[in-house]
């Protein structure tokens, strides 16, 4: 067995591709120059590399170009997205956003900001068992004031995709803007904004095997145009909506992990698909081991377990040497809550309180499996065997 | 003559010191689980390096590591600190804030916000032909309403330093909060936030030879305590005022950036007095080049500059293969006006419309300075000439 632990925590973030780590040091060296002093050739050079960036991306997604405003990562995008649209919808005289019990923080918060300080109202939809939200919900909940709604891609926690195509389509019947955090999606799933009636979809780059500190905001400008107002203001870049000068060497190997994703993503899921299925024969062997949502409808790398009477931090913790995990979404880890996820599936249970996440990736290999499976059948026996640490 | 142009737009974006690079690509290699996933020993150590980080910038400025709130650069970190202590000024009755006339768009435009949209009453104070503004000028603008104070620390087109020192004082004795953008000054002049009386700082990674996409905001925790509110909502990072993964990379990057700011801010700063004074005394023979404000309040790296009869934007594209430099502020190009900083200086003017900006740096030679000063000649000659291109 390795010695070095083996890193299953890629929902929380990726390892950069090493080709991405490439072009991006090529472009620290290089493309210095500020990409909006466009009257030199060196912030020309900047700008042009900006630019096919930017065309990759949009390609990759079915946008155009003038559709991806960069910003500084999927929580910017999530904020610009839902923020940025209330003068719009308040022009129209709608306060009504519908979105998931189960949204990443960086949605909810910008969606209780926008409750508790622009009455606006928001509507959480439950999700079952599997996971997934119930399309004919949202129908139920629409009403003649709701102006947006937003529904993740994936769940972070769970790996669980939403119906985003039964949304879209409800959106565009009723005519109401669509918005989707799809950052944990993109590694696996190719994205088409106009198949799936999106109006605004936000993007991480350390989802994606690319740089932290970098994401896309797709915004809709063919009919229906979403009309955005800018959260941070100053020099204009990016068509006025975010301001601060280009992080060009971020921008570009964002682009460079586009490319391989659309390169590499077909044969990433087979192979993902085919290690987790190996990593659950092996877990099987495991007494009281459940696995949460309905995995045919997951991203090929996230299994979200719970086992009966294991405390999953007394887990991560005998286990830190070996396996690297996350007992609940890492944007939460800094107070010990039970996952809000797991509990809007499974109510405030001793599953939902059980609940951990194994999430692996493109550098995964069949032998890390194995010892995953083999560092948790002996972790968890250690701890009912009441032999810690 | 070098065939790769010369380098003359620090104040935009200065390269990325090359020692800054490496740390930056071993971070990318080593610290890519998310920091914020400290229930396993990589989130831990992709912590420690952050807080290191951390360490080092809170100590080069005299602050404390909880008062260093690190965000995706100055343009994010001037809104956080005005739009930010919105509430706390609303709270206390306060509706006015006292800035200059010219401040970065990163600033001003963050209070064309807060003017139109939070009924908040600005004062921009005036500077002369030195390029300062008049401390008393404060002191007489000053109401019982004026909660807040923001003078930057140099400008970025003129490199002319503001009386920070004294400004704070005011603040001090009047009991207003003073923030100022540094991001120009950092990679010239120490700060010392306690010193200077300084309640918030925005401070760029760019322009002191660290990466694009990271800066940071100081806000006082000391007496008085700085009550901030978040713009971008989520996770709940950097305290809860700055949510979204933490960019590692960059963030260690930047600590190593402010280390050898901090090492070799002394030799760097008499090494760019001295080419300096070699460029403007080969500049003064070319007829009616004047030198715009007093450059002994001056960056040591930034000359601004006026020649008679010269339009800037014919002089960077007749050079484009020779010299890197700005007619006017990066952020600004996308229009071509006449800088409102000179304007502000000089009024609707010839001197003021036909000003440009020599910005050098570390990596500039005295081959280099000789270079800049030939070739400008050259091309002024050929502009007044009448032979173009």
């Amino acid at each position: 067995m390795s010695t070095r632990p083996i890193y299953m925590d890629h929902n929380a973030s990726t390892p950069m591709d090493p080709s991405v780590i490439d072009v991006m040091e090529r472009s620290m060296r290089m493309h210095y120059a500020n990409p909006s002093s466009t009257v030199h050739s060196a912030g020309v050079n900047a700008f042009n590399a900006v630019e096919s960036a930017r065309t990759i991306i949009a390609k990759a997604i079915g946008a155009r170009t003038t559709e991806i405003l960069f910003c500084s990562g999927s929580t910017e995008a999530n904020n610009l997205a839902l923020i940025g649209t209330l003068p719009l919808l308040k022009s129209k005289g709608k306060n009504h956003i519908i979105t998931t019990s189960i949204e990443h923080p960086s949605v909810l918060e910008p969606l209780n900001y926008l409750q508790s300080s622009h009455s606006v109202r928001v509507t959480y939809l439950p999700v079952d068992e599997t996971g997934r939200i119930n399309p004919s919900d949202i129908e139920e909940a629409i009403t003649e004031n709701t102006g947006l709604i937003s529904v993740m891609s994936a769940n972070n926690e769970t790996g669980i995709y939403q119906p985003l195509e039964e949304v879209g389509q409800i959106c565009t019947n009723r005519n109401v803007l669509f918005h989707s955090d799809y950052s944990q999606a993109t590694a696996f799933r190719p994205l088409d904004v106009i198949k799936l009636g999106l109006h605004l979809v936000s993007i991480s780059g350390h989802k994606m095997y690319g740089p932290k500190g970098i994401g896309v905001l797709y915004r809709r400008l063919r009919k229906p145009h979403v009309k955005l107002s800018a959260i941070l203001h100053g020099g204009g870049q990016e068509l006025g909506l975010r301001s601060g000068t280009l992080n060009t060497p971020a921008i570009i190997a964002f682009g460079e992990a586009f490319k391989l994703v659309s390169k590499h993503q077909a044969k990433d899921n087979m192979q993902l698909l085919a290690l987790r299925a190996k990593l659950l024969e092996k877990l099987t062997s495991i007494p009281g081991l459940r696995v949460n949502g309905d995995i045919s409808f997951s991203l090929p790398n996230t299994l979200s377990i719970s086992v009966q009477g294991i405390e999953p931090l007394a887990l991560t913790r005998i286990l830190r040497d070996k396996l690297i995990f996350s007992a609940s979404s890492a944007c939460s880890t800094e107070k010990v809550e039970t996952s809000y996820v797991l509990q809007a599936m499974f109510g405030d249970t001793h599953r939902a309180r059980t609940g951990f996440r194994l999430g692996f990736g493109r550098g995964t290999s069949e032998t890390d499996i194995d010892n995953t499976a083999k560092v948790l059948a002996d972790g968890i026996a250690k701890l009912r065997s009441g032999q810690i640490g």
